[in-house]
């Protein structure tokens, strides 16, 4: 017997207060008891993402809220001005939407695991003017994580919408929306908010109000004035999961609960506790700029990715993603996102060191768990 | 303690089964247990729909699927000719999609309550070349159905794509897509498929695969072309809502269980069954082409909407649905799609016999009933 973990950066695991709120009888949404419950989610999710702004919530995976940010903001055609940084499978993807709206689009690339300098965006801010920033802020693939709020700060007081990929980043790294200035954030369910997929979340800041007022794009499940006027009055345009909602409101009740800055933390932690495992190990970690919320690890010389993952998965219950893109059988990931304690962490360094060993890499068997286990005491130190 | 009655036309009551298959831990959709799982819904989506087409599952509102279903087909802005079937407010949704993407639409009107006969379509594909059909098979805001197989069979031997809303159609109605030769049905998972809001599905034939492999359209979301190329992998383009694709796996082993000749029949006699109560009542049914899945009961003369369902929900705890745009106040709504038996229908009359006493309502106490249980003892007899 050993307990399913999952440790892959989206899904991840669901707590069993969520599981079993989904499970009630559903109900109907156009009723006041939605209104209430939807006006109180709507609360929670403004906390969770530390803005005064409107957080909408969207029937879809991140793709459809990240589409939805853009299209809404940008001009279309040609008259689109946008400058996408690219470090990543995740912005790969957004690039394709400048793509395929025949925007005018800068990318700047930076290599997989290194982030874009601000200074770089400065720089091209000076070029030009630009409709929109588009970045992300924690990217998945390449476990990297771009300097949001030194971004935020070139943009905030510009006319420029700065769109953030927060889909791996919020309720798992600091996100000061407000603060710092992030027009739009978006976000999965399936991530650091604790729920199954099927939600996607964008905060939208005044600015970006007012700007989506003004373009017209052609979509209409993805319209954000519809949403936004529906918002107002704790309501949605089209039928909405209920039941994901249902539990939506538990998962960040327990995020209240817990307070935002020790959920940051402990991911940090985490997050930490991993990396110096992985350098005890003698393996290191892929990124230039890791990402608290999933560390890519590489592999030994000569070990086979699929081998290695079916092993630990097979032998022990535990799943760890995949390197994807060029990373493909050079690193595998470790998720620190949502519901995922000191135990948890512990325990796949634990998993880890026993494939490790069984498949051949010689180590101080121990090294891993026991750098692990000196950082995951920080979190009750503090 | 009257258990809760959901006889709204979506969301309907979701089966313990199904809630309970969703309160299961969530598994990666990236894995060989998510294509093996994948598989078999689509082979019982293929059977549901009566097609050996693809259906594609999208995350998203029924309004999501419709939208895919047009953009994909239709060429952009004024190169697109489209014939739309409008009686209700769903119809006038999909209008409204067509005016956001400039296409050149004709739009064949009806009043509410009543259907586009198909020789007024025959006499419109006569005029003019379309490359797309949009009607809406049961129009829930109008309890009304259109004749589908009469006007399929006006457009299969034609390029024109026959695009059919069947979100309360399917697995309600008798929709048999490939002997029809329906090119597009589209449905919603909150409906007759017994499971909560969140999932849409588009079914494709082989004429609207080769339109939309030459059709340019920008959203990535909704690219039919990413689905179908996914489809053929068991695989899906975006995170799907895997917690509501396990409960479908649930839901439409049911279906499969009942037959789904004996799913239309049981829907259509619990229909028939209110409709004779509904007269036996006096009050008689709203629409002229009533649809079996959804049935328009006129309010007596005098009676307040929300005073009616109010007292209903609170003292009964059913829950039916008001009238929408002209017909909102004139005429209430009882849905028999999905998880509704014979006892949920006669148990529905029960409650409105009750309340339409309560409020003044002069009839026969117990006509209704009557009406309905002797139609209702048809489903045993046969």
């Amino acid at each position: 017997m050993n307990k399913m973990r999952l440790f892959t950066p989206g899904p991840t695991s669901v707590p069993e207060e969520v599981l079993l709120e989904m499970a009630k009888p559903v109900f109907h949404h156009r009723t006041q008891q939605y209104k209430d419950l939807f006006a109180k989610v709507n609360e929670l999710l403004k906390y969770t993402y530390q803005t005064k702004n409107p957080v909408l919530t969207i029937s879809g995976s991140g793709t459809a809220g990240a589409e939805m940010a853009m299209i809404n903001v940008i001009p279309q055609g040609d008259k689109g001005n946008v400058l996408f940084l690219s470090n990543g499978k995740f912005a790969e993807r957004w690039v394709k939407i400048g793509e395929r709206n025949k925007w005018n689009s800068t990318v700047l690339k930076a290599e997989y695991g290194t982030a874009v300098p601000p200074e770089q965006v400065a720089e091209a801010l000076k070029q030009k003017h630009y409709d929109a920033v588009v970045l992300v802020h924690s990217e998945t693939s390449a476990c990297t994580v771009t300097d949001l709020q030194a971004i935020a700060a070139l943009t905030r007081d510009t006319d420029t919408i700065l769109i953030s990929d927060g889909i791996t980043a919020v309720g798992a790294l600091p996100v000061k929306t407000d603060e710092w200035g992030v027009d739009m954030v978006i976000t999965g369910s399936q991530k650091a908010m604790m729920l199954p997929p099927g939600l996607a979340f964008i905060s939208v800041s005044e600015k970006a109000q007012k700007k989506a007022a003004v373009v017209k794009q052609p979509n209409l499940y993805l319209d954000l004035n519809s949403y936004l006027k529906s918002y107002n009055a704790n309501d949605v345009p089209w039928t909405p999961a209920v039941t994901l909602v249902r539990g939506l409101f538990v998962a960040l009740t327990m995020v209240q609960q817990e307070g935002i800055e020790h959920v940051w933390k402990r991911t940090s932690i985490c997050a930490a506790a991993t990396r110096a495992a992985a350098n005890a190990l003698g393996l290191g970690v892929f990124s230039k700029s890791p990402s608290d919320s999933v560390t890519g690890i590489n592999y030994p010389a000569g070990f086979t990715d699929k081998e290695f993952r079916t092993a630990l998965r097979k032998q022990l219950n535990m799943n760890v993603a995949a390197g994807q893109g060029t990373m493909e059988g050079k690193i595998f990931r470790v998720s620190h996102m949502g519901y995922m304690d000191q135990v948890d962490t512990l325990g796949v360094i634990h998993g880890l060191e026993i494939i490790l060993r069984q498949q051949g890499y010689k180590f101080e068997f121990g090294a891993g768990v026991a750098a692990a286990h000196k950082e995951l005491a920080k979190l009750q130190e503090a």
